[in-house]
C-alpha cells in the first residue's frame, strides 16, 4: 500500500496525463533551490537530531494546529506553548494521539498531501495515519530520528537541497550561518535580511530595536540619516556574513510612499517616539519599502514584498500564545495604487529586482500580472501561504499567465519551517506546473519542447536567476 | 426522450465519471436535511393544492422573473404583485405562455436544471418547455396539482425531507408550525428565529416592531435590557413551539461591533426615537449580531449570518413591487475586520456555532476559509444564492477546501421558497460534490473510501450536525 | 509544420472535442462583426500597403510593447516614439530582430496565438518566430505587404468582416469615413461616438476642447445647456457622417450620478474654469454618463461604458511618451453602488441600451451578472483587455452565465488596433466560446441543438442585435 499516487496531481485525461508525466520525468529530479522560506539555521549548525515526531510534525507547523484548534482543540494540548510560560503539553505521544485521531480533518488539504509525502518518502511509512496507526507510526519516526540519516544535514543532502535561504531579523548575530560556513559542511544556507522589527514603528520595542540596530552597527540611529546607514551596514554584514541575496519585508499592506527626506526624516522621529498616528506608522513602513529598493540598487539584494496578512487576528490568542499562531489572516490588498510611489522611484530600472506576493488572489489578474508585465523592475513571487497549494498554485498560473507571461515569475519557494515538507512542497509545485504546461501543450497554446524548457524553468533556473544564487 | 441527463454534472473524463457516479449512488437517496429555508409551513399546515403552475413556478420565483424582466418583460404581465394594489396579470396560463416562450433565456442557468428537474421528476414532463408545449405543459401541471399526491405533505414525503427548516420574524405567532405539530403528520418542520426587522433601525417600522415585541414578552422594551430580555423571550417561544434550533440574520454588511452596555444602549435609545445616523445604525445592527451570538451561548441556537447583499438596488422596483423582487444585488463584503468583534468575544468557544455565508465569493480563499479554519465557533456555510449554482458550487470547493477542510463546511441547504425546486437543489449539490470528490481522488489527493465518507458527510451528517437537527 | 493547433482551445476529453468540434464548424467561416474597436479608418480610405513588419506587428501593439518592456527592453528600441520627439529606433529589421529574438516572453499569452494565427494565416509562414529565424520572417512579411493582396481593402475582404466600428473623439471630423463612403467601395467601416476629452474635466485641454465643440456645433458651451446640445449635435453627426451605432465611455470608475440641472451646471461650470476637485471631476464625469444614456433614449446610439483602468499609471513613461503605452493598469471597480444613480435613471426602460465592461473580474458575478440579469437597460459586454484571452472568456462565462445567461450578453468584440489579430481573436473567442458549451452539453446542462443556436447567437446574432448594426 502506498500514501501516494504516483501521478497524483496530473490531469485526468490520459493523452494530457501522459504529456504531463513526460514534463515531470525532466524535472522532478533536479535539485531543490529554495531561496525563501523559515528553517532554523541552528538545524544545520549544529546538525542535531530533531526531537519527537510531535516537535518535528505539529506543534511548529501553524497549518496543522490551526486546523485542529479550528475543531475545538485547545492549542495548549497540542504542545503550543504560551507566551505567560503556562502549562502546554508536553507529552509528545499525548499530541500525536490527538492529530493521528484527526487526521480526516486534513483531506484535500495541502498539509495532508505534504505529511502524507514526508510520511512515505522521508520515513517510509505506509499505512494512512489515525487513531489506529498512531502509536505504531510515533514510534516508528521517533526511532528513525536518533538515527544519523535522519539529521538536519543528512536530511538537507538526501533532499537534493541546492541551496536554502533562512530569514533573520535586523539584529540576528547570525553566529548559526557563521558555524555553517566554519563546519567545512558543504550545504549552502543562505540568510535574508527580514528587518520588519526594525522598520514598523507598531511593531513592539520598535524603539529599542532601532537603538541596538545603532549600537550594533556604530551609527546614530537617533538621525534619519543615521538610521539608514544603519541598514545598509547590516545588509552589507548579511551579505558577508550569512550570504543573503535578499531582503524581505512583510507588511499588513503594501503601501509605499516616495515622501521628501525631511518628511521622511520628520516620520522617523515620531516613530522612535512612539506617538505616530496608525496612518503615520503605515506611511513610515511604505516609506522604508522605497528606502529599500533604493539600497538594493547599491548593494543588489532582491527585494521581496509579502503584504496582505491581517496579523494576529484573535487578540486572546496573540495575548496567550504571543504571533504567528494560526490567526495571520488574507486582507483585501490594493497593488495598483500602493505600488505606484515605490515603481515611480525605481520601477522603470533594470538594475534592482523587487519581487511582490499576495494573499489575496483578486490582484493577480486585476494588478499583479499587469504591474509585473510591465515594470522592468518588478517580478511576481509564487503562489503564497494559503495559496502554496494545488488549486491555488493552478489559479496563479490560470489568472497570471495570459499578462505577465512565465518570465516574469520567479519559480517556486517553500516558504516554511516545515523542514520535512520541503521535498513535498516543491514536488507540489513541480506537479502542479506540468499539469498546467500539459494543458496548455494538448490545447494547442505550447509547443510540447518549449513546455520542456518553460517546465526546466520554472522549477530551476528563474529562482536561481531572480534571487541570484 | 428525457429532459435530464442521468450522468449530469459528472466529470467528463469517463474513469474519473464512473468514480463520481459511484459516490453519487451511495448518497443519492440519503434523506434531505434542509436546515435554512424559505417555505411557507401554511402549506405543510392546511395542506391544500398549489395553485395554478404559474404560481407555483413563476411568480414567487425571483430567479424566474427576474431573468425575464432583464429582457424587458413587465414583472406586472408575470403576475407580481403590485404593492399599491395596480392591476397585474392573474391569468395563469397566459403568464405561463409568456415563460414558455422565453425558456431559452434560461440556457445554463441552475433555474433551467432546477425546472427540468421538477419537470420530469415531480410532474412527469418529457418535452422541453417552449412556446409550442406550453398549453400542453400548463394542462398537465394543472392537472396534477389537483390530484392529493401532489399536496404539500405527499411531495414533502415523496421528496425524502426529513427535515425543513422554515425562516419567521420575531413577531410571528408560529400559529402554523402549532397547527402542523397539532395535526398528528410526521413531517418535521423547524422555524429559525429571524429578527431582522426588530434589530435594524433602517427596517421600516423599526419602532412599532420593538413596541410590539415588548407586548407580546411583557418587557419594557424601551430600555436595552428589556429589549434583550424580549429577544431571549422569543427564541425560547420559536425553540419551545417551532422547534427552532437556529437564528438567522440577514445583514447588508458583516460587521459586527461589541460595545460597552452604556454605548449599546445609548445606540438602541437612538434607534428607537429614529435618529440614528446609517453609522450608528450600522453600528447597532453589528452589536446585535454579537448580542444573538451571546444568547446562542445560553440558548443553543445555531446562528446564521447572511451579510452581503445590498438590497432593493432599484428605487422604482421597491416602490412598485416591494421587496424580494430580484432586485438584491450582491456587493463587496469585508469578514476579516467585520466579525473580528465579535471573534474577540465569542470566537474561541467550542460551545457556540456561528455560520457565515457571503455573496462575495473573492472571500472565499481571502478571509472565510482562514477564518473558519482556525476559530472554533465559526463554520462557512454552503454556496449562497446566485452561486448555488453548478459553477458556484464547485468554485466554493475548489477555493474553500484547501484552506478550512470539510468539516468546518455545514452541507447544502436550499434557501428556497420554490418548493418544487428543493429535491432537484438538493441533487445539484450532490452532485457536484461527488463531481469534486471524484477529481480529488483521480488526482490521488483523497483515498475512494475517504470519498465516500465525505460524501456522506456533505450530504447528510454536517448538517445535521451542524444545525442540531 | 504548422503554427497552429487546428484543435487549439477545444477540450481535452476525446468526447467532448468532438462536440466542440462540430459547434466550431458551424460558426468558424460566420461573418465577423467587430462592433467595437480602434483600427484607424484612414488605413480603408487610402487604401495604402501598411508600412514594415515591426510597424504592422511591435510599434503600435501595447501588447507587445509592454511585454518587451517588462524583461528591460527600452521603447525607444522599439521604436515606439517618444512625446518630445527624441530618437527612437526607424530601423524595422532592427526591432524585429529584439522581437524575434525574444519571442519565448509570449508564451501562452494570448499575443502569441494571435500573432501566430496572423503569421500563418495571414502571411503563410510556418516556422516559429526566434533569432533564427527573425530575418527570413521579416523579409517575407515585408514583400507581401507590397502586394495588393495584402491591402487593408484587401484583407478586409479576406478576414470576412461584415462590419467594423472604429472609435473617434467628439472632435473628429470623421473625414476618412466619409471618404470610405464616397470612394464606392463596399466594405461596412462605421464610426463610434468617443467623447472622453470633452466629458472629463481633466482630461488635458478639456475647456479648449468643449471650446471648440461649441464652435463646431454653433452652441455656445460655455452654458450646460448649449453644452449638451452640442454633444446631440456631434451625435448625430456621427451617426449621419460616419454610421455611428453607439457612444463609448473610457472611465477610471463606474461612476453615475444622477444631479439636479442646477448641480449639474454648477460642476460644468467648475469645470470649465478648470476649479474642479478631483471629487466633482468624478463626480462631473458620472452625471455625464447618465446624461448620455438619456440622449441615447432620443437617438438610439447605443452606450458602451469602458470603465475601471487606472490609465498611464508610471508618470515617467507619461511624460516621455504619451497615453496608451502599456502602462494602464485594472483596478478594483464598484458598480453596485456607482450605477444606482444611472439605473435609477434609465435602468427600467427597454428603449435603451447600456453595455458595461470590466477590468475587474471580481465583479462578473457579483456585481454585472446579477445587475444585467434583472435591468432591461443594461447588457454585459465581453472579457475586456487583458482578459480577451483563453482563460479569461472561460472565467467570463463561468462566471457570468448562471446568473445572466447568455442572453443579456452581447457577443464578442476585438478592441483592438492591431488589425492583423482580428480574425485571430473572433476566433479564439468563437473556439472557447465552442468549448464553453460542449463542456455543458457533456455535462448535461444544455442539448446539443440549443449549443449550436447559442453558437451562432454569441458568434453573430447577439453583437448584431445589441449593436444595431
Amino acid at each position: 500500500m502506498a500514501l501516494l499516487d504516483s501521478d497524483r496531481l496530473f490531469p485526468v485525461e490520459p493523452g494530457v496525463r501522459n504529456i504531463a508525466r513526460g514534463l515531470y520525468e525532466g524535472v522532478k529530479d533536479l535539485p531543490i533551490i529554495s531561496p525563501h522560506g523559515h528553517t532554523d539555521p541552528r538545524w544545520f549548525a549544529e546538525n542535531n537530531p530533531f526531537p519527537d515526531p510531535a516537535q518535528l510534525f505539529v506543534t511548529p507547523d501553524h497549518y496543522v494546529f490551526r486546523m485542529l484548534c479550528s475543531q475545538g482543540i485547545k492549542l495548549e494540548n497540542l504542545g503550543v506553548p504560551r507566551a505567560d510560560g503556562g502549562w502546554t503539553e508536553t507529552d509528545g505521544r499525548k499530541i500525536w494521539r490527538i492529530f493521528a485521531s484527526n487526521y480526516h480533518l486534513f483531506r484535500a488539504t495541502p498539509s495532508r498531501m505534504w505529511l502524507d509525502h514526508a510520511f512515505q518518502d522521508v520515513f517510509g511509512l505506509t499505512k494512512r495515519l489515525s487513531a489506529e496507526t498512531a502509536d505504531e507510526t510515533y514510534d516508528h519516526i521517533a526511532d528513525c530520528l536518533q538515527r544519523p540519516e535522519f539529521r538536519p544535514r543528512a536530511l538537507f543532502e538526501r533532499f537534493g537541497i541546492e541551496v536554502i535561504a533562512t530569514t533573520e531579523g535586523a539584529l540576528d548575530d547570525l553566529k548559526w550561518h557563521r558555524m555553517i560556513r566554519e563546519s567545512g559542511w558543504k550545504g549552502r544556507v543562505v540568510t535574508a535580511y527580514r528587518p520588519d522589527q526594525a522598520v514598523d514603528p507598531e511593531y513592539a520595542g520598535f524603539t529599542e530595536t532601532v537603538e541596538k540596530l545603532g549600537e550594533l552597527c556604530g551609527t546614530d540611529t537617533t538621525t534619519w540619516s543615521g538610521y539608514l546607514e544603519a541598514h545598509r551596514i547590516r545588509r552589507a554584514y548579511f551579505k558577508e556574513q550569512g550570504g543573503a541575496t535578499s531582503s524581505d519585508h512583510g507588511h499588513a499592506t503594501a503601501r509605499t510612499e516616495n515622501l521628501s527626506e525631511a518628511e521622511a526624516a520628520h516620520l522617523f522621529d515620531k516613530a522612535l517616539r512612539g506617538v505616530c498616528t496608525a496612518e503615520e506608522a503605515d506611511a513610515f513602513r511604505g516609506q522604508m519599502l522605497t528606502e529599500m529598493a533604493r539600497m538594493s540598487i547599491d548593494d543588489g539584494l532582491v527585494m521581496q514584498i509579502h503584504a496582505g496578512s491581517s496579523r494576529n487576528h484573535s487578540g486572546a490568542v496573540l495575548s496567550t500564545f504571543g504571533r504567528d499562531k494560526g490567526f495571520d489572516i488574507p486582507s483585501r490588498t490594493d497593488y495598483v495604487r500602493s505600488l505606484k510611489p515605490l515603481l515611480d522611484a525605481v520601477g522603470m530600472r533594470d538594475d534592482v529586482s523587487i519581487i511582490a506576493f499576495t494573499l489575496d488572489e483578486t490582484t493577480y489578474s486585476r494588478e499583479l500580472a499587469p504591474l509585473a508585465g510591465v515594470y522592468p523592475a518588478l517580478k511576481l513571487g509564487p503562489a503564497w501561504w494559503f495559496f502554496d497549494s494545488p488549486e491555488g498554485m493552478m489559479r496563479y498560473r490560470q489568472q497570471v499567465t495570459e499578462t505577465a507571461g512565465f518570465y516574469n515569475t520567479v519559480g517556486f519557494n517553500d516558504d516554511t519551517r516545515a523542514f520535512c515538507s520541503i521535498p513535498a512542497r516543491h514536488d507540489v509545485a513541480r506537479r502542479v506546473d506540468c499539469a498546467y504546461l500539459a494543458h496548455l501543450v494538448a490545447t494547442g497554446r505550447l509547443d510540447e519542447d518549449e513546455a520542456g524548457e518553460v517546465a526546466y524553468d520554472l522549477t530551476y533556473r528563474l529562482a536561481k536567476q531572480a534571487y541570484r544564487l
